[in-house]
């Protein structure tokens, strides 16, 4: 038996960030919160999730257990709250369904089959650059490379870090001196190459959510993309292939 | 010659109010008021509306006069005009059109043929059960349930109020006890389903424009569906017939 | 070498305000401002434009030159700031393209060639008819009358100004007296009539960026609208071709 409230923020953010990989997910209901990692069809970009039981203002699960959670009906039935609303998850074994209350209204939903989702593992990387960033201006300067191009070199050195997108005839460029970064652990310098449309969705999600961002970068190599809510109790981290140049 | 001012958000709902059901409508301009009543072409939804004089700033019919009204043109001449600007109507017999004036502005409109406009009568129903709720609870139950289905059923008994929908595996339930409702009179318990996009239309009027819903309804039978405005000098009663399901 | 930083929203109307006519223009940086003429391929509307350098808040120009610049660029790159965000603009003759800087990110749009865009002369016109009114109540009637028509006539006399006009059965009238417009100068009476795709976009791009339009008007004679922003260092001038109708 599986019980918590939840800030409709919260959940619909959480949902939100899966599914912009995948349509379903597997949820692990522990006794200290829940648990998820899932990577996208095409395996270019994974997510790996954790809502700590403090992230709730009620809790409370006996028996743990995994279930497999329809996204989009997921997201349909939490639109009818507003942001502050608390939503009521529950589920119960016997019942095989999720049920999600907000205010006297109860959703129902069938839950998905999990034996039939694979799991999935967190490949271990070495990335050496940590850069931490304002979300408005990473965000701003996908914005702007999404108009001129559909990949993005991100580079880190010492100095700094910079962002840049190149068209047939322009260019976009964010370049931030350490000065101007929240934090910046960067030895040697690292540059890799990402799709824009999955860091534009990344980021996204982000918004308006988490003022900052975490990018840890390696050259030619994944980027790892996380951000937190709730006071650090819910963390969202991303990884993203990076797209290989032939030179 | 009939001739009134009033708030632009007061007529732009009642418009609404009938255009979710037709296109045109008849308006019966008398000393005390405006009044109307109109079925849809299904013979599904039935509004009845009364605009008391005292809904107007300004109210003036030295003659009664029945006129039709393209509800598409009154939309359209409205649009222009925020929620609280005084809105101006006149109609003079020899002129034979609608005059609308916001601000410096007028538009007038062609009336359509009131004699080619079949008059509405409103059947005589017993309706047991009366209940008060909020709009907007009723309506993210709607708004829910659309996800689902496409009815829902209504059910009354001297304890509460219930809306529920069920879908091939999820369900949708508002239930809401008596004394987290504006008011129930209920002695036997009574339910009717009706179609979500008639019912769903209907709600969206009232949203904003009225705190409570009034809601009437029987075992298998049309529910009526009121709410008022301007202080009780706007009246909009709907009457949406139920759908009879098979056992 | 130019150099300057300006508030985003004069340069995105300014952007808009010439994009409603044409995709590209002409703009001439010279040591007092930033200056620009076009008419749009019908030869239907002109535009005239001054940013006065007092416009900007820093402002270099060593050296005259005139850039051709894709307007859709223009308004891509503006698009990330938000209205009271400084933009930077930078020019270098070598370089060869405009950099256009939000913050820390930075877009280096290519120019078109000068050489293949015609220069445009300001016809010289005699308008006997000077109004100066309500920005909102232009609009407010060129939307009205977009319900009904595809043109509308302006008149203007000593006592006022009117705009009229009409469809297969309807009527939209603003009517202004002397006392309801910021100023009139007007000996005889003039009318022209337009059409109002064109005065629909210009009034929209003025529409809450100035108050009050200034409106010249002359007897089946073009219209000139003009606006100012910046406390007047900014001034947009359009002329549009009459209707002329045949009687």
């Amino acid at each position: 038996m599986f019980q918590g409230k939840i800030r409709a923020d919260f959940i619909k953010t959480l949902t939100e960030a899966i599914y912009i990989l995948v349509d379903e997910s597997k949820f692990k209901l522990t006794s200290d919160g829940v648990y998820g990692r899932t990577v996208d069809p095409a395996h270019v970009g994974m997510i790996d999730f954790k809502l700590k039981k403090e992230a709730f203002d009620e809790y409370e699960c006996k028996e743990e257990a995994e279930i497999g959670v329809d996204l989009e009906k997921l997201k349909s039935a939490l639109k009818v709250a507003t942001k502050d609303e608390l939503v009521g998850l529950s589920y119960d074994k016997e019942e095989g369904r999720l049920a999600i209350s907000i205010g006297n209204l109860t959703r129902k939903i069938a839950l998905l089959d999990v034996a039939e989702m694979a799991d999935t593992k967190i490949p271990s990387l070495e990335l050496p650059a940590e850069i931490v960033l304002s979300t408005v201006e990473m965000h701003q300067a996908i914005k702007a490379a999404e108009a001129i191009s559909d990949h993005i070199t991100l580079i880190a050195d010492k100095d700094g870090f910079e962002m840049r997108a190149e068209g047939d005839t322009d260019v976009v460029e964010l370049k931030l001196s350490k000065e101007q970064l929240y934090s910046l652990k960067c030895d040697e310098k690292v540059k890799s190459t990402f799709p824009l449309d999955y860091l534009s969705d990344m980021v996204k999600v982000a918004r308006g959510k988490s003022e900052e961002l975490t990018i840890n970068l390696g050259n030619n190599y994944p980027l790892k993309l996380s951000f937190e809510m709730a006071g650090g109790y819910i963390k969202i981290m991303y990884l993203l292939a990076p797209r290989i140049e032939s030179e």
